[in-house]
């Protein structure tokens, strides 16, 4: 059944199995949720977990990326998730609108440091397996599942922390579907949590919970060998308004090494659809569906530059957009940072007025900015059936009559119009040079994009966070200490 | 609504609110805990969890009962709440087969000495505030929630807890609203687990949920402000094959003070109910639709002995229950003790040959026993319409044709034949004095019956662990040093 075939899929696979481009697929993840963790470190969401969680730490052998402190990998897994998806800016699996890294790569490090020596091409094999694993189980109850108001990201993400972290420890196959039945019985993550700390939390506790679930299934304690597919196992449990949920574990897992159809790759069947060769990567750092208004809005900035337009003068905004930006992005007047990552109309005003929507751009100060509150209110969104999630068109009318108008077919990070590997880097360096400074962000940099390659990962490790001359007890006296280093 | 509702009702709540039979039996729930929790702590399940996770702990603040060793809160919080259930020997609130008081307490108890001294009236304010709190959300989502899956002691277990620690803390309405939101997004416990370690993971990690939401929400952690009650919140969530998830919030919580009804007891208005009158304790370690079946043939047992019957020589047993029975706990050939706790069969068995059903009858060996499988195979069970959930006939036939009949109404430990004080302590010392010694069980039972007064409940705490020469690792290493004590 699909448990099983699940974990004896993951204990078979090997390095070998993997074609280049999953491969660099893998290595594009992992470099991303680095960037992503390091730029989130600081964060007030992950701040605050860190200073009320620092009290409990066990031994510390496993880094906080971005931070000088280390702490018990169970810790560490949870922070680092945190961190990895305060900004919303992590990666996105366009068919479930899982993001795959965050769980799993979060608990994936917190053990690579504490089993070291880790190579790359196991981490990678683990972070692979965490990936497949966390996106078929996903697609397995999707839509329903995420309709109903489940966080996918999180209660599929503890499934793949479970799988990845059993594979980097060499779980044997009922092993691991014990942890796939542990992590599967942790369902972490409401909808209704967006907007606030805790839909960070989510990814975070996802990290923890999978990590947990395979180190207690590595010492003999027991699931269910059924907790995918039983009558109240996951499926059916969390997926209760779907018509079969057991329809869509056959569809995406199989139920034997024959029954693979569009599921998990199989070497030896030569048959499976890799789920890692659909994930994608985010330009800006808020809800994917408002990319494409930013994207058509930063090339309006560009075109008002050269024209000498001012947007102070502008009248109206006429923006054009899929249903689903107003029903998840709609709204009119965010309060904070984390709110306008839910705000096309925050995000539009700030394509137009700065020409840009990095992690900056999401903070308190600039949600208020009189200059971007004052496009903002002038924006208004019209959906409009037939147009694609990833298209936008964008009017703005000046109060002289001129008119502007952009139309994105596909945004910047969509399936059509990827980030290369250049702009991921430009995206990790302004993630990074605030927190570790420009030379060690190069330096992390440049070790990232190696990954597949090093002999022990801790090696890489070691450039992600940062070096303190003596230990410091809070995040902000970290920030202190980050003064001191430059 | 119903989250802020319910935060200001604990939040207002004192000592002095409490009737004195909802103080009795805080001081019975929280005896009955800590007997099941110290019995449970040398269980293969909490030796398992204990030294997969001893690497891990931090400051040691918190003690683990039975035991030696202390650890940090989060994971005394764990590590006690699975020990209270694994022999399903815990409380039951029977509206809705919650086991309230493992998740709620364990958190309680791990906070308890971290912020020493705390009263043994704050304790029980506390414990009292977690109860009504789990019960009442248990309620909202009743039956749905438990039919289609969740393990309801968990799922609105994390709930009861984060109020519990919230109210101890002295957190602030805004801070309980986010403390509860934060729980209520860690949905644990899927009900495929029963039958393996898993099942008393549940409560343990309930009541480490409902602990880290609470520190966190302490801190300024925010969630959602309308966690419960949301479009895509917890109630809507779990309870998706509900006609109204939120009539039954309305009904058992209020969505305002005066919208009290049969919620949450209003010292104010004079009205609602207490759940924790309505919670019960177990005399037998298994499934509880089990007990009217162990309690006749215990009974008939008694009758054997008097009039010289053998139960070797026993041709049939028939047995006449609830079809709950069949449903919940119809294991013909049980493999181990764990699921032992869910045959009917081998529960009975135990009944006519022993004459007991205490924990040492679900041990492996006892249910691999020839005299016991022999009987154990000779019950049938049938379901009879009508016939009430603590309801019992069960009728013996001998070789030689003799029979034996005998009914019971109510089941020992039903709402109707509670178990009183002398029961639960001969319950208490039964499970305590294995592990404790007979003079230290003694001893533990006397302090607990007087909770309600002491002015730190460390005092009581030091006598419900045990106390080693040198420290352990691992909880094999401790047995040996028990035996050293003796």
């Amino acid at each position: 059944m699909a448990t099983a075939r699940l974990a004896h899929w993951a204990y078979n696979l090997t390095f070998a199995d993997l074609p280049p481009d999953v491969v660099r697929a893998a290595v594009r993840s992992f470099y991303n949720w680095a960037g992503c963790t390091i730029g989130g470190s600081r964060h007030e969401a992950a701040s605050i977990a860190h200073d009320t969680l620092s009290p409990f730490f066990g031994p510390a052998h496993a880094s906080l990326l971005g931070l000088s402190v280390s702490a018990d990998a169970q810790h560490a897994a949870l922070l680092n998730g945190i961190a990895s998806h305060v900004h919303d800016y992590d990666d996105t699996h366009l068919d479930t609108i899982i993001h795959p890294t965050g769980p799993v790569a979060s608990a994936l490090l917190a053990v690579a440091e504490l089993h070291a020596p880790v190579r790359g091409q196991d981490l990678l094999l683990a972070l692979v397996a965490g990936i497949e694993a966390e996106c078929k189980v996903g697609l397995a109850v999707w839509p329903e599942h995420y309709d109903v108001g489940w966080h996918i990201t999180s209660t599929a993400g503890s499934i793949g922390a479970a799988v990845a972290v059993g594979k980097l420890l060499g779980l044997s196959p009922e092993q691991l579907t014990h942890a796939v039945g542990l992590a599967a019985t942790q369902v972490v993550g409401l909808r209704d949590m967006f907007g606030s700390h805790t839909k960070s939390f989510h990814p975070g506790r996802a990290a923890q919970a999978g990590l947990l679930a395979a180190l207690l299934a590595q010492r003999g304690y027991t699931s269910s060998a059924q907790a995918l597919e039983a009558k109240r196992g996951w499926a059916n449990v969390v997926a209760a308004t779907k018509t079969d949920p057991q329809a869509g574990l056959q569809k995406w897992i199989g139920f034997g090494e024959a029954d693979v159809g569009v599921g998990l790759f199989t070497a030896a069947a030569g048959k499976g659809r890799w789920e890692i060769l659909r994930n994608s990567f985010k330009p800006f750092p808020c809800g994917i569906v408002i990319h494409p208004i930013i994207d058509a809005c930063i090339r309006l900035h560009r075109d008002m530059e050269a024209k000498g337009l001012n947007a102070a003068h502008i009248q109206t905004v006429d923006v054009k957009v899929h249903a689903l930006v107003l029903e998840l992005t709609g709204k009119r007047t965010p309060v904070d940072g984390l709110q306008a990552k839910f705000s096309v109309y925050h995000s539009g005003a700030c394509g137009l007025v700065l020409g840009r929507a990095t992690p900056r751009e999401y903070e308190d100060d600039v949600v208020h900015d009189p200059a971007i509150v004052s496009v903002r209110d002038k924006i208004n969104a019209h959906a409009q059936e037939g147009r694609g999630a990833d298209a936008a068109s964008v009017t703005v009318v000046w109060q002289d009559g001129t008119m502007l108008e952009k139309h994105v077919a596909h945004a910047a990070g969509s399936r059509e119009v990827p980030m290369d590997d250049a702009m991921l880097e430009k995206k990790f360096l302004g993630s990074c040079a605030p927190v570790l400074g420009d030379a060690k962000a190069k330096q992390a940099s440049a070790a990232l994009w190696g990954v597949a390659t090093v002999h022990d990962v801790a090696s890489i490790i070691q450039v992600l966070v940062m070096t303190c001359s003596a230990p410091v007890a809070t995040v902000e006296a970290l920030v202190e200490c980050k003064d001191m280093d430059e």
